[in-house]
């Protein structure tokens, strides 16, 4: 690698380079080398091969505290754990079930007692277990599941009950072969009550594997991709566990059956619940982010060493990433991954002042964790329908050789496609986002909650969401130096780019207030309302999101102390812009932001920033420093009749 | 089914309805249920034996002439062959493979004696065979292919070479298990002069299966998709075969090596050959369209059963299909789905013309077979990109049931997602589209294969590309209908519409001209000019296919004559062309066709035409008439509940 080269690496390694290096290291060894062609039991058995593996080093106990024997390092934890991404990505989303979903839950859930008994159990992986929330009737809409936890007082116990099969818990990852116990999430009722959803564990395998009394257990069979993680589905017929099984930070029941909680009202102390499980979708986005790495590295290496068509007065066939239209295809997706990765490098820093690198205090702050939560949606939701963008541009780049699963891209594909629809569907996020964005403007339209769909606590004005974090004094700065007049300044201008996406953001928010606001006053139903305006939602959580990873990028560059990467940096961060604003750029002439001849000239931009960013396409992707084998297509590594030998 | 149901499936239908039930019929055995979760080798074999079948029903045989006892009835074969891809697509790309490539390059490129002596045992399958055309280096490429067949006359034999890795036949169908003969097309030499790629028939495999002497054979490996297909490399050392086994209608060499072909330019003497390939492509285009729907119907009938999220104040979950955001995922696919079946439609009566359903004449009509070739092009690359874009969002609108292989979208994905690049890729097939149109201004800038990249030969001014078909009157008679200013024209007159789409068409089209033309002009270097225009190209061959797209489906609701179904087909056609609309807005802004509050305008009529089409959203997919044992998906039989217990 270049100087430059390895600048650039050191550069996106960034605060946990150290971590990023140890999973590298890692995952050189050939047990991590990507599998096809390996029936689904096989993969599995591989698959839980893989994690006892990652269970000796120091990755799983990144996330968890120091009285068990851990770490408390979740940035550094979530940073292992989008490296791993780089691998099989069933091993990533096996490691996620046990150490980010059932450890998570137990850690953040549960109390001193659970942490202690069970903690080290599941860093070691002597305790594997399953994360079962989604009902088959109920997803996106966890507040109604209908799994239940009744308190017997006689016993002491809880019965957890599955009332139809439409409660059954499904697509459950380490259900189906593996999982000794599960976080069952369920409508807890004491004493003829009903308080809400809560977690609580229940063993559903004994010590021969078998499924425990009164837990049934069916496999989900074959999927699109990750195969090698056992989804299942369980139900619980009346099954007994002891009171303590609650895990009861945020709610208790007495040996009477009396419930207590720090949190009074039910729907709220439900979302801080979930809140604290955050890290999930973090982690979600984070290996979008590297498949999408991954890809572009495949499909770019690619393009520099296959030829095509002879040009008219030209000895040799052209390098196909010399025609426009490829550059087109590959270069923005590139320039987009890389501020990509500059966001996630944000939501990763801000959960881990919130989960306690260095305290705990932070956890307990709403409004922290409430600017986390909207911030994980909307990242989460942009890096994993980019990942499944451009996955699939690769694949087509590719040709025939990027449809045989020895080049990778179609267990790339399948693998990811899930992203965009678990840890929370994209669309319900992007909402999610928006509602919170219009709490700003609830004084003038009440409760949200009566706008329906997505069932979110607004009971705190966050004026403050709005604000910039890390890119706060640059951003103004680089926004004060705009020009007067649009058509007088340069494309290229970083202020004006930022200009414009702010602009843009308060525009569509403000118009979306005012339409719901109108909607509601008129006597609307609430839902038709928010309904009728449901595109205008998504807009406007994009809006926010977008801005959001131009300023991540724009931070990055301003702490790169290093001007020539700094100017590379730059120019990728224009064709990040650029490309965004040549696909959005209806908006921009619909609300006469842009002239006709401005639109006309972002497009002739981006052809030239790709002519511009070509000679650095190689440098771009080999500083993501993905291992040899786990990049493993073999058209990755060389020219075409190389890589033809090399399929044999 | 209701009456306008049944009604409408049979309007879709159409033509040959016939064939469409006969195949319904074949695919109702549960033979041709489509399945996953199956090692390659089982799942090769049985669609051998699924192709077995294939081959006593008439299908495959409408494709042939009557003197081999076929039935010369191509359109008919082309929907049979796009009806048997509602069912396992495996079956589908090997029945391609078998009766469209390797029986149609013997049928179109060889002569009577090929014809009597092949053709029974390819429609009988008792002769398998490959279309061994693409090499490891050189796919879109084709006319550079290097394998060799140099004619030896001291034995009248053709020598067929391999020189190295790079020209092995690659990613063939038929190669790896169970193909007996390829054609092979190579650079044919004699006399120590070449005269450009022709096809030769080779035996790859002995009567006991194992490869002939010279030939070696390796298999492809798994793939993303299409894992039935037995996909090979194929790689020739010296193998001699007899002088007859070149397929010499368009070239044929004498026991002395004398060479004769009616077409004495080489170039122009490949791309006819090429040309009669073009069913090929038109059958992959119906595969798209015929994925689609199922697609569709899967996502379509799951959203009207599945419920989420209370709305305040209602006492019932919402139906996901009346969540606005739904519909827009959905139901501008299902207008555009639409579409493209009636520009199909279109394709294959041309298709059936130039072919000779009712003489042999029209297939030696260059310009019939030109234009067949570029609408070929064109729709097969909108087709295809629309069925990969399409079934990932049923996907995603299926959340996590649409993930498991037994809801069928999993696969509907992974096997359709090279269509894209086989066949032709689809960027280079819009090239192929745009450089067709360019010919009608040849005399401002001269041979235009100089401007490189697709050698695509010119020599014909082309007036009529642009011509209109089926839909010439009505078309003509609503654009005279239309007011004159824009904005005092509703956005669902058809005229209005029309005039909006063909306008974009001879404006990208003449600043293409102008563009290349100055560029030419000017010195610059021809690649480099046409090179710097590629997004231009692209732009102009779409503009121009959906015109085409748009004046098929007024060409189909004009001959409804049923006043009731015309009126949804209307509604419908108004959702492709304002979804369309909506996506190029942009285009019509930076071009002053559209004011910005126009432009809005489409944004709320998308909206509104979607709750319009949200009641008819069954029937639209019922009438389809797809195969229970074919559509397979639990969740498209069910409410959500009934769906979880059949998945048991």
């Amino acid at each position: 690698m270049t100087d430059q080269g390895a600048l650039l690496r050191t550069f996106l390694d960034g605060r946990w380079a150290w971590v990023r290096d140890e999973v590298r290291e890692t995952l050189r060894d050939p047990l991590f080398a990507p599998v096809y062609d390996i029936s689904i039991d096989d993969h599995r058995a591989r698959v839980l091969e893989q994690a006892r593996r990652i269970a000796t080093t120091r990755g799983p106990r990144l996330m968890f505290g120091k009285d068990v024997g851990g770490e408390q390092e979740p940035g550094a934890g979530i940073t292992a754990f989008e490296t791993q991404a780089l691998g099989d990505l069933s091993l990533l989303v096996k490691s996620g079930v046990q150490w980010g979903l059932f450890g998570g839950a137990i850690q953040h859930l549960g109390t001193a007692e659970h942490h202690q008994r069970y903690l080290p159990d599941v860093m070691s992986l002597d305790l594997l277990g399953c994360f079962a929330m989604t009902e088959t009737g109920h997803g996106s809409d966890v507040q109604s599941l209908r799994t239940t936890a009744t308190y017997d007082a006689t016993t002491q116990e809880l019965v957890v009950h599955t009332p139809d099969d439409d409660a059954r818990k499904d697509y459950i990852g380490n259900a189906a072969r593996d999982g000794q116990m599960a976080v069952v999430f369920a409508q807890l009722r004491t004493n003829g009550a009903s308080h809400g959803v809560h977690a609580i564990l229940v063993p559903i395998r004994d010590a021969d594997g078998r499924p425990c009394p009164g837990v049934s257990i069916e496999d989900c069979g074959p999927k699109a991709g990750l195969n090698g993680v056992d989804n299942g589905r369980l139900a619980f017929n009346h099954v007994r566990v002891p009171r303590t099984a609650l895990l009861d930070r945020y709610g208790s029941v007495a040996e009477d059956g009396t419930y207590t909680s720090p949190i009074e009202n039910e729907s709220r102390r439900f979302f801080t619940m979930l809140g604290t499980l955050v890290q999930g979708r973090i982690s979600v986005s984070g290996a979008a982010v590297s498949a999408s790495k991954v890809a572009l590295t495949i499909a770019i290496k690619h393009a520099l060493a296959r030829r095509q068509f002879k040009a008219p007065g030209r000895d040799d066939e052209v390098i196909i990433l010399d025609f426009l239209q490829h550059q087109r295809r590959l270069l923005p997706a590139l320039a987009t991954t890389y501020a990509l990765h500059f966001a996630q490098e944000e939501l990763i820093a801000q959960a881990h002042e919130v989960f306690g690198g260095d305290s705990e205090s932070s956890e307990d702050d709403e409004l922290d964790r409430r600017k986390l939560e909207t911030l994980a949606a909307g990242i989460k939701a942009t890096t994993t329908w980019h990942a499944t963008h451009t996955i699939q541009t690769c694949r087509e780049a590719c040709g025939g050789a990027g449809y045989l699963s020895v080049n990778r891209l179609p267990q790339l594909k399948a693998d990811t496609d899930v992203f965009t629809t678990f840890e929370g569907d994209n669309t319900i996020l992007l909402q999610l986002v928006a509602k919170t964005l219009l709490t700003r403007y609830q004084a003038d339209f009440g409760d949200l909650d009566a706008l329906g769909t997505v069932r979110f606590v607004a009971d705190q004005v966050m004026e403050t969401v709005i604000e910039r974090t890390a890119a706060r004094n640059i951003v103004q700065r680089l926004l004060d130096a705009v020009p007067g007049r649009d058509e007088d300044t340069d494309l290229r201008d970083r202020g004006y780019q930022l200009s414009l996406f702010e602009w843009r953001e308060r525009h569509v928010l403000d118009g979306l207030a005012r339409r719901l606001r109108k909607g509601i006053t008129e006597g609307g139903d609430a839902f038709a309302v928010f309904n009728a305006a449901q595109d205008h939602v998504l807009t406007a959580a994009r809006a926010h999101v977008d801005r959001l990873v131009l300023e991540a990028f724009v931070a990055a560059i301003d702490r790169c102390d290093d001007p020539d990467l700094a100017a590379l940096l730059d120019l990728v961060c224009d064709l990040h812009v650029l490309s965004h604003l040549e696909r959005d750029r209806a908006w921009f002439l619909e609300h006469s932001r842009m002239t006709p001849a401005r639109a006309k000239a972002v497009t002739a931009t981006v052809n030239a920033l790709c002519g511009e960013l070509r000679p650095h396409a190689e440098l771009l992707v080999d500083a993501f420093g993905i291992p040899d084998v786990v990049l493993a297509a073999p058209i990755a590594f060389s020219s075409a009749s190389v890589q033809a030998q090399s399929l044999k």
